[in-house]
């Protein structure tokens, strides 16, 4: 077979974006039988496989063929109305025309980004951050701003400075600023209401939008945290959400709440026609669950998983390293003086656990490289203390 | 509250394509209880509702929270295989890195349109054409060459023409010419043998790709045409193909088959990190499914619909209107000299029967005030009579 050279057929910021980011992966192939203490998987015990059986064979009696059609569910339109139920007890309320049902919070992320992002676009985000997002934004934009994050989230003051001095200086400013403000993702820390309020000053005066990721926010320990969507007065802030981390990923269920402007823009962009089935089953099982009781069984979890791997930390490893006390979310963010944590995945997998290694949530990998992510959402209580053991021997045999 | 003025923070690229192509709605809200001749949806009598059921029922037992995760079902890969030797079954053999699962067709016609297109690419389109990618493509570019098409598909000779002209002049090439060959869609035409061999030949000569939809390719009432990519040499064709038309659309599982290079690319410019649920769900219906068979019953009941469709044009408007015999797919494509379909459509209605407008098929939709789309696929037999008869009173009741 004669064949064309197929990329010289890509347009040129393409061609550019894969050259600057290429694809890659970031998951490591961990072995059958290692714990996974990488894994931003929800805990299997609270994956809800009977009630989505359930759900599915209420919907299929209730509406025959409706949920297989493009249209035609009246459960499409009452997913909508359920989110907008459970934004508006978090205290965002947002019409109709203001919420976007997408593919999870990512496809969410996309479709702002391709809207709001070109090649001459500053983005400012705060570092470490979620990775995926990382990616996605550095498909449309080499400029970043970098703001660091500390156990109150990411610093406000540092925002102020750098924004201050880029006016001074005739800079661009940015656009958008990306934050992950409750239970972030991966550090576990959360934006305090100073912080939030001061954000929302600064993008007042600086004028940019606040893209508001909130896949953890209702997964709190004790009390959750007033979104940012919630406190915006200016309609500045876009909030991203899903219920990846409260009922399953594989429905692919997230959303866009915003402006209305922008949700059209980002509705007529999204050309994949929408999901009907996942969205009419997932309609179907919210209507059979007792969503309150399920979050709160959640939480408890979670909690306690979350216990249980800080004081297997504080056993095998308390001189070692350090780390952030979450208060709900997934993870626990550990930083190891001394140790290229790429390296030391290595022997955590022959000692058997997994862990993300931190660089790949950096702009700039090599400021990553002493810290990992660890999960307590998937690993059960006794895998998670066998995992830190293990990662105990394994940062020990390194540091030998 | 105070509001931003949103669109001000849109890039520039978007802004422009905001303009030129605004969001709008093609869809007629059609009125209950008329009879829809509009709809390219699948027979209701033909989707697999109980076997859907069942499917998942299996899933969940044989898997248990593995679909529900973002990977972990083996179902995911499986899918892929099953998809790969239907396509293989018509002569389009492509590895794991030359396909990628999407949803639906159309996800996979706007990630190709992001990879290949921007504003100073030229797009090759047949006229009419499908209205989805007409908006797609237009909101990449805004430079089209558009071909007409006749009873064989769209005229190769007229592309070669204007090819030939375009390159004596030192004018720019189209880079991707868009063509749905086989049961077009709105046109119901397919594109001769020869036909394909000269656009292949085209294609090599003045250097371009060649995205064939092939949504309908397998629902002939006779033999299948070879599709494009099956008689692709130089590895030009990006084959996308869809199970919405033969399973279900809501399901949103489609397909694009080319280059590893472009599907590479397409996949990680796609970033809604796949649909578990759904994949594994279909690939599950598929193993409890007798495809030929399932595609047997299918192909006699749509020849049978059409048939019944195009007796009833015969008896109710055979001296007023003309049309293409398609020999499979959806659709028959109907002109009404000297009426404004557009208007004709309110009358319509009211009447009790839908149709789409053929003006939203042209890229200048003055082009196309006079024909119509029919669809046999949704409604049945006796519909169909009934809707013909009431399309034939609607005809005349203008013409008076």
């Amino acid at each position: 077979m004669i064949e064309v050279s197929i990329e010289s057929f890509f347009s040129e910021n393409i061609k550019s974006a894969l050259k600057s980011n290429p694809p890659g992966e970031w998951m490591t192939k961990v072995p059958a039988g290692c714990i996974r203490l990488n894994s931003g998987y929800p805990s299997p015990t609270h994956v809800p496989v009977m009630p989505l059986k359930t759900a599915v064979a209420k919907l299929f009696e209730e509406e025959q063929d409706l949920p297989l059609h493009y249209l035609g569910s009246p459960r499409i339109t009452k997913l909508k109305e359920q989110i907008q139920k459970r934004l508006a007890e978090r205290g965002i309320h947002v019409s109709e025309e203001e919420l976007l049902i997408t593919s999870g919070a990512c496809q969410a992320i996309d479709l702002i980004a391709r809207i709001l992002i070109d090649d001459k676009t500053i983005v400012a985000i705060e570092t470490p951050t979620y990775m995926e997002a990382l990616e996605i934004f550095q498909n449309y934009t080499k400029s970043f701003i970098s703001i660091p994050v500390d156990k109150y989230g990411f610093d406000t003051n540092r925002l102020e400075e750098v924004l201050a001095e880029r006016k001074s200086k005739g800079l661009t400013l940015p656009r958008l600023l990306y934050t992950i403000p409750t239970f972030q993702n991966p550090t576990g820390t959360t934006l305090t209401a100073e912080r939030r309020q001061h954000l929302l000053e600064l993008a007042a005066k600086y004028n940019f939008l606040i893209l508001e990721d909130d896949a953890y926010g209702e997964l709190s320990f004790n009390k959750c945290p007033i979104p940012l969507k919630a406190l915006d007065r200016e309609d500045r802030v876009l909030h991203v959400g899903s219920l990846s981390k409260v009922v399953a990923p594989g429905l692919r269920i997230g959303w866009a709440a915003g402006a209305s402007e922008l949700i059209t823009a980002l509705a007529w962009f999204k050309k994949d026609l929408g999901h009907p089935f996942s969205h009419a089953t997932t309609a179907t099982f919210l209507e059979i669950t007792d969503f309150e009781k399920r979050l709160k069984t959640l939480r408890d979890a979670y909690q306690e998983k979350c216990t249980v791997l800080i004081s297997s930390l504080e056993q095998y490893l308390s001189e070692l390293v350090s780390w952030y006390v979450p208060e709900g979310g997934y993870f626990v963010w550990v930083k190891i003086p001394g140790v290229d944590t790429a390296q030391l995945l290595t022997q955590a997998l022959v000692e058997g656990v997994a862990f993300v290694p931190g660089k790949y949530f950096f702009l700039n990998q090599k400021d990553g490289t002493e810290f990992i992510r660890l999960s307590f959402s998937y690993a059960d209580e006794k895998e998670i203390v066998e995992g830190i053991k293990k990662l105990g021997k394994a940062v020990k045999s390194i540091l030998v």
